[in-house]
């Protein structure tokens, strides 16, 4: 027996550079059913030259067969998909902004078969060092909402690890919602090119990174920051990777430990020495990611004297499902 | 005609990871001849099984038929011909010593005709984050060798920029120079993995870095460190070199180039905070490396306030030639 069709109430779709997944979407927003596909942005299925035919095959696999049996049913997408490499492009929206304009400044397509598409925008902050996000917007809603429904209302950070790690402050004033301020740190995936691609790499071993000798190198690895040694910075600090290996202090995988724990030492190090410059040290840190990187940086966190922290689930499908109703497509 | 064979005084080496320079040297220790072969520790030549069958082979070329020309001469060779993974291990000299210490703890091999190799052993700072040096020991040797020539005698800081830069501050104690601490940097070799293995090399393109254009980026690049967003860290701040491209304020060219003046940048900022820290901004900073590299350097070092600064020629051989001498090797 098919699932009941009538039940889909929202096609939501995480759509960025290397990965598809697909979230059908019951009454309440609860999860009906997921698919996760290869179909980033940037690796589309090879379906011949028509224009966006790499897209429209995507979508289809994604969830022709959920529109097929509900149809009608809205679609809103984020990610990736809204750059300018994607399928349509939605517009960063400037930071600062309301939390609430998200909903109201989507973008929408309509694929081969006339189906609408809403785009979800990503967010800019346009200062001497320009940065921008395209699907953690998204999370950031989710979180928000999930907040909201615990009754909580003050400021936060939050923080959403990954190959690019983003640092989204949110004053809450009055009613509503607004992101702040948000910053960047590439430590993942300078993470994976230092192993890959320098001679830090050369000594490392991919071992069980469970244990009490790997957990004890990347704690080594975290305090590095806060002492005298780690002013000189990152750039030079890593060198220590390799040395505490010649000198016999550190094994194959306690060096690519180590290394983690060095790195992400650093980012909440410049992240606290920010806030505390801003005046803006958070009551409360929230977290969005893969939860053994998010229990990484918790572990961070609180070595750096950060307070409450919490660990945030299904932040997209909730993001999405949050923006689909503020932009009025649940409503009939 | 040969060149008068007679004229060779000593054979010196200069035997790195990738390559390998041999320099035949006269009466003064002025170069005769220059031989560059692609013979690094870790590319040797194919030629057998044999036991250090690659490195005798390698050695062979480069000067085999110097030494058949003219038996006798003594031979001294510096890099990581001396580490482990080299034709004869010279254990790390420890940190801090005085300069003139080095020449006298060389190890030394025979090779398969009975010649004698003597090997210069690296430094080691063993420290919180240790530090280690092979082939550096022997530039500053020669930049001090030079610096005495010009009757200068006081505290300097020695920079070699280049893959690993290092910084060497050298005490000038009465009548000896001291090497008191050093540090490394990965600048060069974390460039070129960004560069080559994350997005931000994406939007790159190898332009001539000659141009106005390139230059202003290097600089913008340079200055970042030194503003309240530089605050956030290399880690965060690299990320700009792909917004700026997005915002339309850097092209290919100049996202390559302004990346390059923003790690010099953070190296530099971070190196002047340590030597401030540390009270020992020093009267007068020696470069040794590629002449392109050390004018980059060299304007980051103005950037940042550092006072005269100098481009020494030549320290290699200089350092290898003064080794040997204090090694007793030219006493004969």
């Amino acid at each position: 027996m098919n699932p009941a069709p009538h039940q889909t109430r929202l096609i939501a779709l995480d759509w960025g550079t290397s990965s598809l997944r697909a979230y059908r979407l019951g009454a309440e927003g609860q999860r009906l059913e997921l698919r996760a596909l290869p179909w980033g942005v940037m690796q589309l299925p090879d379906a011949g030259d028509g224009e966006n035919a790499g897209f429209e095959a995507a979508f289809e696999q994604a969830c022709g067969d959920w529109l097929q049996a509900a149809p009608g049913t809205p679609v809103i997408a984020a990610g990736m998909v809204g750059s300018r490499q994607g399928w349509c492009e939605a517009p960063y929206l400037e930071v600062p902004l309301a939390v609430g304009q998200i909903g109201g400044s989507l973008a929408s397509l309509r694929n081969r078969h006339g189906q609408l598409i809403h785009i979800v925008p990503g967010l800019m902050e346009n200062s001497q060092l320009p940065n921008v996000m395209r699907g953690e917007e998204t999370q950031v809603v989710g979180v928000l909402s999930l907040h909201a429904q615990q009754g909580q209302a003050a400021d936060i950070l939050i923080g959403l690890p990954g190959t690019h790690s983003k640092w989204v402050q949110i004053r809450h004033a009055e009613t509503q919602n607004e992101v702040r301020h948000f910053d960047t740190f590439m430590t993942g995936e300078v993470y994976a090119a230092l192993c890959g691609h320098t001679i830090l790499g050369r000594g490392m071993v991919a071992g069980d990174n469970d244990t009490g000798d790997a957990q004890r190198s990347f704690e080594r690895g975290l305090q590095v920051a806060q002492t005298a040694a780690g002013q000189a910075g990152v750039l030079s600090t890593i060198f220590s990777t390799r040395t505490l290996g010649l000198t016999g202090v550190l094994d194959g995988t306690g060096q690519r430990e180590y290394l983690s724990g060095l790195l992400i030492g650093h980012e909440i190090a410049a992240l606290r020495g920010m806030l505390q410059a801003q005046q803006r040290l958070p009551a409360q840190v929230m977290l969005v990611g893969e939860a053994g990187l998010c229990e990484r940086y918790a572990q961070a966190l609180r070595a750096y004297g950060f307070g409450k922290i919490e660990v945030a689930q299904q932040a997209t499908e909730r993001g999405l499902w949050q923006l689909a109703l503020s932009a009025g497509l649940l409503h009939t």
